[in-house]
Parts: structure tokens; sequence; C-alpha cells
């Protein structure tokens, strides 16, 4: 039934905290009930009281956020488009700076590494996406461990191995990749790029690796399946809801869009506190609207990441897992296993493997890295089951602090199927878009070749336990605190310097 | 019998070396006598030779102070009030500056840890109270190894346990405790707000959380006492005088007003020597004061710290508590035990526990965290006796270093019934008062309900050793010094950088 | 039969794109067809198209690049010399300071050891020769650990030793050397000085020690013979090439010339990504030839280290050793050995010895130093052979990261016969020429005189196993990241300051 | 027979590199012949060309320096005192500007610590003094080590002792020592103080510590001696001399002086490369003599260190020995000793004590400290001759590295006797003459005071092993290098911060 739409003009009229409609995609919804609900806090809503809002929402929502989080009788229906009142959007000085450094971004050809990408995106990126993107739990230790963690490894090459032909192909999960790593799930793409996770998709299929969906993308589930290559792999990361319904009906869909594996985060039954994100909100925010905030009943200053993930349920159990079960037949794994004993307990009901990680160091601060973890998980499972990894029956996987494919090849060496890899991907499309993806993806090709040559691996499968020396993976090192007082009196040799002129530095 | 008032003009009029009458809360004393004997320095009792201290004395000296510390002959009784000559207070230049800064704290909103209150009480907080709230022994390196043993401990966390609902709360010598932490004995609240204690007496009845009150408190205890809500429960630190007749009317009284637990302080019979505190004090004296002081019988160099507790004896020992059980039936805990063997004396002797602390790194130097020894005292509990932790007839206490509930909560796996938070409190009350120590309640509570939920533990009993990984606890590396000449040399690593505009920082 | 010689104003039209001829050391080529397969670009070849190139081509280059590169019918003979048109050399004011610094080097005699050299040239010496000499592999991890190795063992000297006399002579695969180091073969000499790797030869000639010779220098092998003293020991260093002809070619006119041993280079089979000197590319480029060089087909962006070294055979493996037994009788020592196994293998096959060695961490960042992989193989070739060294029959060499006298020492100490020496040699010369490596050399005889006679050693075989406590080697100690909130509050220990008067530094 | 003196004018004619007569404390000598050979330059010498040269040679040479080092035909014999030329001494700017800091010195009572002595004397120390007495060797690793030591020994405390008096006084090889501790030799006080050791005399006698006078003093030795109090005990520091006459002739006088022990020095065969020291040098010369010098048969350019320790016999061995203890009754304890091979040596030899030293780490750069060395004695003394310490027959001391009372005491408890400490004394009296010294022992009296209090220790015979946790005192740890990129990237966690006004600091 065609519904008559709303005119613009009359939803002009409900410009403030008493009646409160704004215009997204085309629909209006009256969220003047909503308004002091709303995570962000009501002062970015009122800035588009009867006016379209879609701009400023759309990179920091999920696409069925405003529809799932309204009560059908505040869908008010559609717009007449052209009639609606555009805000203005005022360029800050501080923003066209920023689009300064964009336009100055270096060519692509002098991204080296992934650090590189990080390097601009800090420069180039909003300073909201930047917090959202880069920020982890609590002091961040974790964050940082489980890149640090790979450096406590060290290799052990073979010498005088024909490397002619070297192949750093593998399977995940049974389908092909032509890297031992796969993307793995980052919510919230477009607050980096207005193409969001869609950059990767093609940036995936381009360079032959697997992609996993986030439950908590900017783009739609089905916008990001439909872009994708025939033939392309595709798996989906799950948060599971509240209502179970409703995370049945995502899983079913999924499976029927072709999905291949499902991977259940279990590290989340609440997102961490992110202090960087919800810092970032204060300067977001007049004064006053803080104060109220800080005196009403719902807690809005925990940033994005708590904005977005109400719905996710803490009640969630291994029982559970049997229900998942009999929903799909999609392979399950968990994301999220961060101790030998629980891995175990995947294996014995029949999993289909786990991710060995800590959420990107954004949950439990102080939980170990995954690459150390799997190091526990390999031995146990040696010694309780006498299994060993590779293993098709039941993959490992380990993600975070993965900047080099050194850092990859140690997994491999170590046991992983594959490692995932989340931020460098979202800092390559934040700075250069799908080129970018593209571009960090050759890069750890170009790096898989030649360090699978100088550690004498003709292929994947050559790469083994005995060309990584892990003696030190679970040395927690923190150095006891300095003397200040015999530190500052010290004073540092010097070498020989150049007379008259000034050194270059 | 009523007491005939002096004069102010009477007391104006002895206001010199030779005679210096002073007046404090109303009443004259006589201290010509004690000027040479006063920790603090004659010159700043002089400033009020025949004049009003009250505003000078209160913040740095326990209510009582002037009481004990002159002879009887010399307390000349009550003063007329309005009689009194003021000292005018004269508002420097560096005050104003840091009035200004108190005037432009964030809002407290902004606050988002423990951390938070330290960064902002170090801008607003007099450097006098600053000096005496954060210095600590020597070169303080045992103050900051109590923070960097925490690090050296990472989680182990369980997932898919149901944590919809989690609770943190938990006994403490039998009283119920809305989280695994108290608040403990730390001296002279005035320094950092005009209220004291009493900030902490509030906000710990508004958390339902134990307060321990201090012998060296600013607010005399019945006022700290008085000052509590029904059924809120009080703690006592107790520094044991040279004259045990003081000690049990101390004692005597705490039980009388129904104080729960009496924590006797073992790791200070001596007050540790407290550099900063001390290099603080030059910067109030004149030259001639100070080389005067120098050559003096009384050495006053050597801060707040020890000007108050002179009273303390160094000759407290085992055989003691048998004399401490009979005078009182409160549980008796000491505080400041280092070593196993000295918590299995205690255990020995019957006592309800034991704090394993070293005073906040104030006292001795490298003595070790509190974190450490209580896997040494569990393990050795173990071992000698067949105990183990938590243990309702003997329990163990932590503190020092504190910052995060996940702090609290390894210590709490490791054994711990509670920890004791003391300096962040501090800095809480100094920067916004009682709502700042009700804000760091919250805070923690915040960060325990998540943890709890992160680490897969409903309940205080479902947090367990096994969840945390202590391999490294007592790793105490210090660094081997470095190669000052190698390292000049090494030209660091960059990264891509933009072209022509300059970086955001 | 006399060729006729080209003329210089013939040569001049060849001068575009279309049609490019260069002159180098007076000959002529056609380089039309190679513009876009050059390592180094098109544009450094264009801007001497028509014209001498010498000059520029020769620091960068191995005096056969250009013959053995381009096929015959492209070298078109002599030209005729003065009609050659020059090309100006613009100096900028970039390198007019660089050539100020460069006469403002301090007197030699103000260098006190080799990290003196490094300093100076980092001054003097051209970014781009810089930035191929101290470049190394990915984030340079092993490069540095390499020295930080040396910092991990630690002396246990004898007392009451005769040391009146002491004598750190030794012998290398027979031949006298006057210390237990050589100089260690490193690519390009050009760059840092005219004279390139002849200063090292008459250093070494005047100091009697053995220089190992490039296969990638810039001078010609038979230069760096001829101009040896009569009796002179030299070694050579070998990059197998994919066209064995011209190895063999290689090795038999080595031995008829008198080299004494044959170090084939394992390490290598592809050379490494030095991002340093990738990154310096980018400043010689404009814009337009980088872009055009990313969509090619040639990766022309990864620097000298790789346009140098493409004839590499990556297919060179264990089989092929016993040809190279059978084209020479020089002994074989394998350069680049990583772990014992290896080294083992060499030893059953009937090698004269290995360098363990990870090529100045030029190659597979996060392999071992060649220190630490002494350790292992010595105590594996005792526990699997009965064999220990210093060993004639099978020698040990080590290279990397060596400083001081005392590194050597370590190394001898642990069983190495002798220890390699490369960059500090290249900035000796880069900074002093000829005089820079003796003195050099003359400085680590002085460190020599010193140790020996402090470890209470007479002689080489004096410095033992037991003079050095390696209890530490294998500890690849990473400090857990910091608490950074934590540590910017913490208000450091002030010492003791002058009144009034600003302080010295 | 009393000698013709010669007149100033005659001696000012010899004022020429051809003939060169100086004047030192009333004597000429002519040093024509001697310029060449003079270890600190013929530049110095030329300066003071016939006029009287005490001022600027006393700090820098023992007294006996120049009698000794000219043959007795070069000794003129004395001089008319008032007709001396007298050399003009200009002050330069930054002598003044020096000498401004030294009247700035803060007062005594503001020194809280022997780090404080250190921060004033690099402020108001000469240039050439400071390099002398704070460098060492090589890149002075040893030299930090020495101190970084202590800081891997934590204390494990004992409580409820009653310390109301405590007692750390102790014997040293039989004599009554106030504190565990004596002034170890150091050379040159002058260069600090126009009194040199004689302050250090002055300040052991008022404190009741022992002052170990060294070989190289600049004070004669009888004036070191006669400045004694009655049954003041003093040690003696022997450098061996090639001449084991001039040897004899200091022992043999020493024991008649009443000297109670001689500790031969053993750890310096030849004195260490000091590479600040020697760098010092070539500001004082002007360029041409440095050239010339480095082209001259005598190498003049290694600092203060090593001009004054030519006669040091390289050949002194254990042999030798037994020589000594023919010659002399006194006590000989080995200083220098750095294995415990070489310590139980010592003992089997019958001596008396070792002092595990390594020099200050001016000597052996990568020596072990010798807190470290202490334990692996211990250890094996009880191992392989069953003796435990501290041990009356043989006595072992540490020296090096030692600031604070803390560390001797945690030297005590690991079996010392008592521990040497030199720098900080240099300090000291450089900064405040006798008083500063006094003061300095003061500090650490106080130290020992509060510490003993807190270890729970009444006398230092209750400082035994189990007071301390050594368990990582071979750690020698030195961190692996770290990844530049990923730590550049990384942006710090931020606080909060005050709104609109500046911050403190």
């Amino acid at each position: 039934m065609s519904q008559k739409k709303l005119s613009g003009v009359e939803v002009a009229q409900h410009n403030t905290r008493e009646s409160c409609w704004i215009v997204v995609h085309g629909n209006v919804y009256d969220v003047t009930d909503f308004l002091d609900d709303h995570p962000g806090g009501s002062k970015i809503i009122l800035k588009y009281a009867g006016k379209d809002a879609t701009q400023e929402y759309d990179p920091i929502h999920p696409p069925d956020a405003i529809t799932t989080n309204l009560p059908p009788e505040k869908h008010l229906g559609p717009v007449e488009p052209d009639t609606v009142e555009k805000v203005e959007i005022v360029i800050t000085d501080e923003e066209k700076a920023r689009q300064e450094r964009m336009s100055n971004r270096p060519p692509l050809d002098e991204i080296l590494n992934l650090h590189d990408f990080e390097a601009i995106a800090k420069q180039v990126m909003t300073d909201k996406a930047w917090a959202y993107y880069s920020s982890a739990a609590d002091d961040e230790i974790t964050n940082r461990e489980n890149h640090a963690a790979y450096h406590r490894i060290w290799f052990r090459p073979k010498i005088l191995i024909d490397v002619t032909k070297v192949d750093w192909s593998t399977t995940i999960l049974g389908h092909k990749s032509s890297m031992p790593l796969y993307i793995t799930a980052t919510a919230l793409g477009k607050l980096g790029h207005p193409d969001g996770e869609l950059t990767l998709t093609r940036a995936a299929a381009k360079n032959g690796v697997i992609q996993m969906i986030p439950t908590l993308a900017s783009c739609s589930f089905d916008e990001i399946v439909d872009s994708a290559e025939p033939g392309q792999v595709q798996l989906l990361q799950l948060y599971v809801n509240k209502d179970r319904a409703i995370t049945q009906r995502i899983v079913q869909h999924a499976e029927e869009r072709g999905i291949k594996g499902l991977f259940i985060t279990v590290d989340a039954p609440q997102l961490g506190r992110r202090e960087k994100d919800m810092r970032m909100k204060f300067t977001d925010e007049d004064p006053s609207e803080v104060k109220q905030a800080g005196t009403g009943s719902v807690d809005r200053s925990q940033g994005a990441a708590r904005a977005i993930s109400s719905f996710i349920d803490p009640g969630l159990k291994w029982a559970d897992l049997d229900w998942f079960k009999s929903i799909t037949k999609m392979p399950l794994i968990l994301k999220g296993v961060q101790r030998w004993e629980d891995a175990l307990k995947a294996y014995d009901l029949g999993l289909a493997g786990v991710v060995l990680s800590n959420h990107g160091g954004r949950q439990l601060d102080f939980a170990r890295s995954g690459i150390e973890v799997l190091v526990e998980v390999v031995y146990k499972f040696k010694e309780t089951r006498g299994i060993t990894f590779p293993n098709e029956r039941f993959q490992l996987f380990v993600d975070g602090g993965v900047r080099r494919a050194t850092d990859v090849l140690k997994a491999v060496a170590l046991g992983a199927t594959a490692v995932g890899i989340g931020r460098p991907f979202l800092y390559a499309f934040s700075t250069y878009g799908t080129e970018g993806a593209d571009k960090a993806l050759k890069i750890l090709n170009d790096e898989f070749e030649m360090n699978m040559r100088l550690l004498g691996a003709p292929t994947i499968k050559d790469v083994t336990p005995d060309m990584v020396d892990i003696s030190n993976i679970s040395s927690h090192v923190g150095a006891v605190p300095g003397d200040r007082l015999y530190d500052s009196n010290y004073e540092s040799m010097q070498h020989a310097r150049l007379r008259e002129v000034k050194s270059k530095l």
C-alpha cells in the first residue's frame, strides 16, 4: 500500500526538545521520547531537529539502528525528498586543516609497510574516527602487548633450501586463501571512508583473501555480500542478541547468502571501557549538556563503543551452543578464547575452531596476547588429547597486533591456520580507500614472498615449530622503577663532534 | 569552675622570641620554651606570635597535638574571641594561580579513572599538601614498584559464563562491603580539603564501603565516628604510643564507639625519610632560620611526616600483642607485614589477619610490594599449615599501588579478602571534596561490573587463582645500562610523511 | 682489431627516451630498451642521455654491471674522449653544507672508538650512501639485536697473571692474523669514498689483518687483488649467480689470483627489504616518474640493494656444494648460518667452517644474533659430535654488531676463531679514507692490548669460556607496555639545586 | 750542605722549547728533554717555561711525580722565592661562571642524600676534575651496572622487633668502625679541593670511620697520616711499582707509620681507557699541538688516568704474594677480585681478605658488579670450603655503586664485612670541603639508623641473608630493540585536563 509522504515543511516544525522529528534515509522519525536515551547525547540530535540527519547518522550507526531502537509507532513514514530542510554543514578551521592534510597524503607508492597507513591515518582521519578505531580498554596494556608479544619470538631460518618458487597460500575452513590471513571483523567502517566495509570486500576479492563481515558494519550485511565477486568467500562475525529470534534470523539469512563460517564473539558480554573514545566525547558536547548527562539516568559518557552495543547478551553461555548447532550448518568458531581450558571445551563440543583473541585489546585489559595463548593451547592439546596443529578438523586462529608477514609466519609456525588482521586495514582504507586496502594486501604479499625465502620454507607446510624460538614468549617483564636521582646525575657518553659547524640534525 | 578569659590585647603583647603566646581554637598557649623544639621550625610560630594561629595549625596537626605536646602549665586558658588579633593572610601570586587552576577543574563527569584525580590534584593542591601526600621513602622505588607489580600479573578470563548479573560484594571481618576494598588510613586529611577525613566517611556511607580511621587524622576520632551513618562500619589504624596508657585509652575508646577492627601499624618504628617532603620544607624557610636549624639540637629538616610522629614507639614487639588482647575484644590485625614468616607468626598468635603492606612505599625503600608478598604468604601457609585463602578465620589484606578494579581482582584471585586504597581517595577529595571521593568509588564500582563480566566471574567466589598468570610476579628486572654511543648513533626508523603540509602534532 | 671510435657529437644526438645513449668509462651504450628495466629508475639515466655518466655510475654499480646487463649488440664501442658532452654538476645547497661539514671533521686523534666514525659519517656522508650502508631489514630489530646481544655477556676476569706481554694474534684458516678479526665483505665501497674497497686493502696490509673481498664491490676484483701487498691474505665472499658458468669463472679466477678461502653467502636467496634505503629513493624522484614506476612492470621502488642483486640464485641448495668442491680447492665456508642444525650439516659435508651471521640484520628480521647462535652451535657440536672449539679443522666465525675489542673477545672466549667487522670500516673510510680504516684497526689493537691485560689473558688461547658469563644470552626481553597514565602522574625525584644561578646545562 | 739558591731572573731565561726550566714547590727543574714525554703534553709545560708552575702542578700530580720522573741531574735546586716570575692567571668567562655557581651552592642543610653532592659537583667542579672523577672505562656499562645491581636486590624486613636502640657499628680487620663502610682510595684529591685527601682524613676522624689512603693521592702519604687523630685507623691502597724496591719502601714506611692493612690493587695491570677523560683533553690543546702529538712517539691522548700510572707493574702475579708476606706484617688484602676462583685462591694463600671490586667501572668494561660477585663467592666458599660469612679470619669487602645505606646493608646481609665508598666522598669534598665529607657520613649515619629500624635489625649481626631477596641478582637484562614504527604510531593515553587555564608545568 502506497503511503502518503510527509512534507519537509511539516517536519521542520518539530524542531524542539518538546517535539523532535528527524529524517534519516528519506524516512521521518519522532525521536522526542528517545532524546534522553540516545547514547550519543541529545545535543547532537537536537542539532538536526526537523531536518535531514542522514549524513551525520550514517558513519556511526549500523543501518538498522534507528528502526530497531524506535518503536514502530515512531516511524512516521517517508518524506517528500526535495522539501526537507538541509542542515548547513559548517566546515571548521580544524576540518579544513584536516582536509588539506588529506590532500597531501604521500603517493601510495611511498607506503612501504602497514605502519605507514597508521601514521598517515593519524593525520588525516577525523578525531572521532581515529579515537574509535585506535582506542582500547583501560590502560591499553593488552592492546600494545598484542604487538609486543610477537617481538619475543625469534626465527631459526634454514639455509640452502631451493626457494626459487615459494607458495604461501593455504586453506581456511576448507576454502582457498592466497595467504595465511583473513580480514577480521571491525565495526563502523564508514567512520573512516564513505564506502565503509565495501572497500575491504573489493580488496579481498582482488587478492584472493577472505573477509569476515562484522555485525556492527556501517554497510548492511546484504550490501557487503552483494558486492562480493562470484565465489568470493566471506565469513560472519556475530554478536549474540538478547533477543535470540533476531540472532536466528541473522544466522539463517547469512547461511542462505552463502557465508562459510560463523564466528561467535565470546569475549564481549559487555563492551570494554575505551577511555580515549570516551574522552573524545567531551570535546563534542557543550558543558551544560554534559552536566545534565551526568545527573540523568542514562550514562552517555562512554563513547561510540557502548552506544552501539547495548543489545549484546551478557547471558550467553556454553549451553547455548547446542542451539546454534540446531539452527545452522555453518562451521561454528568461537572468537575471543583466552585460555586453553576453553579451547579444549570448544573442541570437545565439536566446534570447528577458535580464534585466540582479546578483541584487539578492547575488552579485558591484561588479557594475554593471542599468540601467547596459542603456545599454551597447542601444548595442552598435545598433552591432553594427543592432537597437533595445524589441524583440519579443529582450526586455531589468532588475531591482534599483527603488522608484518613475519608476525603471521610466527603464528603459522606455532600451529595457527591463519591470522586475523583488523586495524591495519581500517587505516588503509581510511587513508586511500579500496586502493589502500588493496595495497595493504600487496605489501603483505611481498613480505610473505621475501620471508618465505629467507626462512627457507618453500610452502606453508614447511613453516614448522623448530623455525621459531619461543623461549621468551611468557616473559611479561616490567622493569623495576628507575633510580631517578642516579640516572639524572649520570652524564651520558658523547661521541666525537664536528668542529665549528652545526651538526646536521 | 568557670575560668576568666584572657583578652586579645594581653595576648598580643607576647609576640617575641622571648615571650611567645599563640591562640589555637580559642585557647591561649605559651610556646616560648617550645619554639626550638617545634618540628616545623620556630619561624612559622613566630609569624603568629600574639595572634590566632588556628587556620595555619589545623591542616597539619592532629587536633590534640598542642595539648599533648605542651605541659599543662603552658595552657593559659580561653581568650575573649573578638579581641584576638588576626593575622592578615596575604595571597601570593602563586596561590592566586593555584586558585584559578582550582576553579578550572574539569567537570567531574570528565574524570574517567583514578589516575585522573591525581593528574588534577597535582595542579590544584598546594605544593606542601602535594609533597606530603605524594612523597615516599628514599628513591621511591618501592612506592612505584607497588603499582608496577600489578602489571606483572595477567588475566586468564573465562568465556561463555552467564554474567547477566554480577555481584562483587564481599564481607570483611564479617561485615558486608559492597566491593572487595576499603578506604585505608592516611594522615592529615585537611591538607587536601577543609573537611578532611569526613569526606571519606560520607562517601563510604553512600557506597557501602568500610573506612579505616587513621591515628593521625586532621579531624578528631570522635568527629569522624560521629559523622558516620547508623550501622556504618569503621576500623581504626593505630600507631602505638610510647606511653601505653595513651594507647590503652585510644583503643578502649574506639571499642566503645563501635570500631570493628584494630589495625596495628608495625612497619613504622620510625617514619621513613620522604625526601620530596623534606625538600619542600626549605622553600618555606628563610635562609637564616635554616642555618640556625642546622646547628641546633633538634633536627627540623625532615618534613611533615617526622614532625608529627615522634610519639610512635620503636620498642613495640611481638610480646606486646598479649597486652592488646587483654585490653580489647576487637579483632587485631597487623598492618605492614612484609614476609611470610611474620604472617605465619601472626596466625599462630591467633590474630584476625594481616595487611601485607609497605606503607605505600613511605617506609623501607626496596621493600617488596604487598601483592608479591601475598603470593609468597599464600604459598607458605598452604605448605606449612595446609591453609587456603580467602579464609574467614585469618584474613589477608593488601594495600599499595592500586589504581584499577583489575588490580583489586588480581589480589582477590590470589587470596586477599580485600584491598586497601589510600592515595587515590586523597586526590579525589582534594580535588572535588566528598563528591570526588564518591565519584572515585563509583568509578571503581563501574570497573568491577565490567571486569567481573569480562573475567567470566558472576561472584567474588568465582574469582579464582587459575584466572591469573603470576609467573612473572617475582621478576624484579632492571635493565642493564644502555650503550649510549651505539644508541645515539642509531637513526630511528621513520614512517611515511605528508607532503608539504605540517603534520598535526 | 682496432675499432673506430664514436664521436661525442653523434652520441649527444641520442638524448631522448626514444633513443638514449650514454657513455661509461669511455664506452658508448644504447640503453633505450633498458630504460624501464633500470632498477634505479629511468629518470636518472635520462639525465645523462647523450652524455658521460661515469661519475654517477661509478659508486653505485659494480664495474661490470653495464656490460653484463646489456646484450652485446648494445655495446656500441669506444668514444673519442675529448668530444663527449659533460654534464654540468650543480652543487646543491644541501651538498655544499655537507661538504662544509666534511671539511670540519675533527682531527683523527679525536676519534677514540669505532662509534666515533659512525657519528661523523652520519654527518658527512651523502644521504644516499648513509641510507645504503646503515639500513637493515624491516624494523631493524635484528640489526640492533646484533649489538645488543653482546651486552648480555659479562666478563669474569682473572687477576695476578703476568700480562707484561700480551699477544692477541691468531691464525684464520691457517693464515696469520694480527688480531682475531677480519674485514668482512660489504658492497659498494665507492658510495662512501672514491677509493672504495682499496682503502680497506691498504689498511689491512698495514695492520696485518685479512680482508674479505665482496662480490658487489665498487672496485673490480682484480683492482683489489692487485693493490694488495705481497703475501697479503685475502678471502672472497660469493653471491652465487643463477648462471653457474659465471660463478665458476669467478671462483676459479679467484683461486688463480691467490684467494685463500671462499665464503659462500647462504642467507640471501633474495635481498631483504631495507626500508630506510627504499624511502631514500623517493626523495630522488620527481612525482610523475614515481607514479609511472608504480604502474610499470618493474618494481623500482626498492632501493639500491635490490637493484644490484637480481642475479643472485634463490635456488642454491645443499646439493650444490659438491659442485663447488669440484671446481675449487679453496676452503669453503658458508656465510650466513643461523641454526646449529645447518652448522652441523656443513661440518658433516667436510666444509672448512661457517660464519654465524644474519647479514648485519639486512636479511630476515628477527633472526637471532650470530653470537647467540654461536653458543647454541658450540653446545650442540659438543653434545652430538664431541667436538670443542676453537678447532682447526672446522672454524666458527661470527659477524654483526661488533664495536669493541671486548665484543671480539667474548666471541673468542665462546669458541669463535675470529669475528668479521663490516660497517665500522665503511664509516671509517667514508670519513677519513685509508687513514680512517687504518685508525679503526689501530683503535681495536689498543683495545685488545688493554683488555687482554685486564682479562688476565696473555694469549688468545688463554681467552677461555670460563671468562664469560653467558647466562643471559638467550633473554630476548621486551618490556611489557608501560602504564602511561601512572607514569605521567609520577613526579620525578629532584636533587638539590643551585640557588639563583642558572645551571650549567 | 747549604745549596746556593738560583735566582728567578736566571730561571726566567730558560723559557723556550730549546731550554725549558720550571719551578715547582720552590725547586727548579730542567724539563727540556722531558717535554715530548710529558703525558699531559708539552703545551701546558711551555706555558710555565721559566716560571712557577706549582699551582698548575699540584692538583694533577702526586707530590713526588716530578722528582721520580726526572733524573737527579735535572733537579737544579732551590730558587730564591721572591724573584720567581709569576704566571698571570687569566680567569676565563667560563671559569667566572663556574665560580659564581660555586658561590651559589645550596646550604649544606639542603643536601639530603649522596646523590645531591654529585648533582652540585657537576655544576661547580672544573670540567677537567669532573671528567677525571666521573669517567669510567669504555662505554661505562660496568660503572653504571655497579649501582644498578643493588636495584635488583629487595628487602624482606622483620616487624615487631624492639628497635628502640639500634647499633650499626662493626669491626673491620679487627678495628672498630662506626658503620660497616670505609672511605676507599681514590686518586688526585686536589683536583676537587685544595685540601685534597686531608678533608677525608678529618671527616673520617670525626665520624669514627676508616680511610684507605690511595697511592696516587695529591697529598703526600705522610701529610695524610700526620693529619690523622691519635688512634685513627688508616689503610693503604697500593699500586705495585715495576721497581719493587720502591714498593718495598712504600710498604715498610706505611707499616712504620701505623697503617693497619695493605690493599694491593690487582685489577689494574694497565689503567682503563676512560673516554670522557680522554675527550676532555682535546679541549685543552690547540690544534697544532694535537696534530703533533698524533704523529709523535708518545701517546699523550689518553687523559689524566694514564698519565700518572705508567709505573704500575703489569707483571704482578700470584707468586709475588709471598714476597709481600716477607716484607710486612700488615694484613694483606687483594683489591679488585672479580671471580670466586680468585677469592678462593687468596683464602688458600692465607691472605686476610679480598675486595670484590671492578675499580668503580674504570677498568674492564662488562666486568660484573662486586655485589653480584659477592653472592657467587659466598656460595662457592660454602660449597667448597664450608665457610660462611662474615668471617673474622677472611673478610669480604665490596665497593662500587653505593649511594645509600640500604646498599651497604644489602652487602652486609649477603656476607660482606664492610663496603668501600669512593666517588660520593669526592663529590662531597669537591663541593663543601671537609664539611661536605662530614655531612656525607652523617647522612649515611642517619640512613643506617632509620633502615636498621625498618629492617627490624637491632645490630649488624641481625642483618642476615634471609632479609634480602637476591633472586634477580644475575639478571643482566637488556631489552630487545624497540619497534620504532609501532611505538611512534602509538598515541599515548592522556588524563583529564584543566579547562582554559595553563597547567602548572
